[in-house]
């Protein structure tokens, strides 16, 4: 019987300023320490600009035994990068990788708490 | 006596696409909803290429009597936009406004909150 691992990464843009796409890996990093059962792994990947891509990011899961990957957009809003960029990537890794599931989870800015996310952010700073 | 009454100002970059600019609205109808208290006005705003301004939201409100106002980034990463452009528009409503308390609350990106709202986010979709 083959053990189920599953693995999330969590994919931004990319961004000439360093000191965004660490902030992208602490996130990573910081939805990894709550994951509990959920992930066994959870990573960062990038569209474009930085290391590692977004098949390079979803490949490592795999090598490190992931048998299903999530992959969630750091994103606002459902432009380009969202409707066409990010699944073209998906794509890539399925094609290589076709007994693994890759899915592609909705965007940041859909979710459903991000209202209230912003009334907390707003009353703690203001 | 005066009456006290506080506006969110909910700013994003402001879009080519008008879609994303949609969302933004809806996000800040979104957070009307559930504000209570909190705020008596949630309104948007766009850096760029999008009405209203920052200036001209933030006037919105005051106009409709807000006493305070909240400016709060839409935004993921503590870029230039947040660190020099936002404080820079706020700073010109400041200005023609001195009566009116007007704050920056941090940035989207840097909620604690982030973190968890990603990973109940990927186990919605994936």
């Amino acid at each position: 019987m083959e053990d189920l691992m599953k693995a999330l990464i969590i994919v931004a843009h990319g961004s000439r300023r360093e000191a965004s796409n660490e902030e992208v890996r602490q996130i990573a990093h910081q939805v990894a320490g709550i994951a509990g059962d959920e992930y066994a792994l959870v990573v960062s990947g990038f569209l474009e600009l930085v290391e590692p891509s977004i098949p390079d990011g979803i490949q490592q899961c795999i090598d490190a035994g992931a048998t299903e990957v999530v992959v969630l957009p750091y994103f606002l809003s459902a432009g380009r990068h969202v409707v066409e960029d990010v699944p073209a990537e998906i794509k890539l890794a399925q094609d290589k990788n076709p007994s693994i599931r890759i899915t592609q989870a909705p965007y940041l800015g859909s979710a459903p708490g991000i209202g209230a996310l912003l009334l907390e952010q707003s009353v703690s700073g203001g």
